[in-house]
């Protein structure tokens, strides 16, 4: 009894929902699975290297992938603090159930103690919020048809949910699921990378247009998810032996070639990401009896692949 | 920097976001810790001991409110397998990230051999599917105001989170993180609550109306959330040791008063548990600079309490 199946994307990747149709049912529409392996080369980009932050911990290797177009000015503060080794022997800090796990200084303990503080080295201690930004017509734009409760648009740009609001003219990163946020304190100029936390929960979209989103975790989200919840105020840890530790954060461009992860994402302008969304709004396997016919924008994943090293 | 801030009803129930407004800015809304502080008695419930499971692990007791208004013949079928001691001795036997975790007889692999399966006892092994109701007025029903991605109607119906569609005159529990639903084979009536699962990550509501929903976690979320996650398809656990066992399920019923946890939740009529939701919906403590102005059903929290016990 291994059930339900999981989202479309990965469940019916792995071949496991793509049971015959029943003479009297509708064809199942295709597969996940199907539809990747239809995919053109053209369909998935790899990352620039200078926008992926490789984040080691001792269970497995976390990637983030900035969102420069977005907050290009978090982007270089936190390529300024993996490049001078800010977040090496840094830790996570904080999970909270249904919220976020956050990273940083575990000395950051708004004790007004400053003193013990790793120092920010070149990297800026404040930055302009960059919790909007103008809708840039330039930029890829793929709407999603069901609507959403919390904006009047939603849909993906460059590989992240995002939400506009056409009347205002300004666009901006959603707080879903894998998305990694600025922390910051009350001045919505505090924020300044050396602090950063990840969805692990419901999407808090609640929190859209008042943090800045950094990017998204595209690989090793399990080993921020799947961690002990802090027992402390807000999901802090209470004791220091229950953080875990950042041993290293990288930017790839700072790797030589062959040590970078050939990772690539399925551009969400393609036409399998269109087909992928499709076959979960309406899932037509003989697992499910009633397609929701809808989607949310949180509920889409964005699939990844590795590409074989060549021979 | 300790932020972004946790939901509402929980930040502010630490009072950590217990402010004082800036004099240019509105007055903050109560926060939850003043909303829940001003409750009356009679805005709490305390759930039927008849519909409350305690499910002990290793770490810790998880608590579950089954809907018997809604799925009866699965309450029932599950009483009978807990005052059967069925679940003793199985185990947590799947976590797969951002979707569910799952617990059952770990010999319950599809591989066909049903000799090592655990006996059901005076169990159904089959049940009719319960996946919807006909809307019943005289059950409460608490809407939400801001609309829904995937039905016509959403809001609370005696502390569970649930959805309506008027023109077909049907209602159904709604598959929001900590709801417990009734894994099953392909087979509608293939359920039968032997095999169970909890929505850990973003609502995979496109499940609704697929699968039966048996309850939720009232209590004890952590222990199954912040779990590893498994490697196997699925997220099945690989190994039989990344299991996690389950040492007893118990209905509170069958314990003798004194040993019953004095555990109580905030009725989703009451007008706290609105404010709460107001709350919510409209920021405006000093962190946020642009209240939502909206909510959706799946990320609000139901608050409880445990009463203190008498001297």
């Amino acid at each position: 009894m291994h059930l339900p199946h999981l989202p479309a994307a990965l469940a019916v990747a792995l071949g496991l929902l793509a049971l015959p149709a029943l003479a009297d049912t509708p064809k199942p529409t295709p597969t996940a699975k199907e539809l990747l392996a239809a995919s053109k080369p053209e369909e998935w980009r790899t990352p620039d290297p200078s926008n992926l932050l490789y984040m080691q911990l001792p269970q497995g290797r976390v990637v983030i992938e900035l969102a420069p177009d977005f907050t290009p000015l978090h982007a270089a503060n936190i390529r300024t603090l993996a490049r001078e080794h800010y977040f090496d022997g840094l830790a996570i800090i904080r999970v909270q159930d249904n919220f976020v796990t956050q990273w940083g200084d575990p000395n950051d303990d708004d004790s007004g103690d400053t003193s013990k503080l790793k120092p920010l080295g070149s990297a800026k201690a404040t930055l302009p919020p960059e919790y909007t930004r103008t809708i840039d017509p330039r930029l890829p734009w793929t709407p999603l048809p069901d609507g959403d409760v919390y904006a009047p648009k939603v849909g993906f740009s460059e590989g992240f949910p995002a939400a506009r609001d056409p009347s205002s003219g300004r666009e901006w990163l959603t707080h879903c699921y894998g998305m990694v946020g600025v922390a910051r304190n009350v001045p919505p100029d505090s924020g300044n990378g050396s602090s950063l936390y990840v969805v692990i929960g419901q999407a808090p979209r609640g929190l859209d247009r008042n943090l800045a989103i950094a990017g998204r975790v595209i690989e090793g989200m399990p080993y921020l998810s799947g961690l002990p919840r802090g027992t402390g105020a807000l999901g802090f840890y209470d004791k220091a032996e229950q953080r875990v530790p950042i041993l290293s954060v990288k930017l790839a461009a700072d790797l030589p070639p062959a040590q970078r992860e050939p990772l690539q994402v399925l551009r969400t302008d393609s036409a399998t990401f269109a087909a992928i969304v499709e076959a979960k709004r309406n899932r037509r396997d003989t697992f499910y009896t009633v397609p929701a016919g809808k989607i949310d924008l949180c509920s889409i994943d964005i699939p990844t692949r590795t590409l074989a090293a060549k021979p």
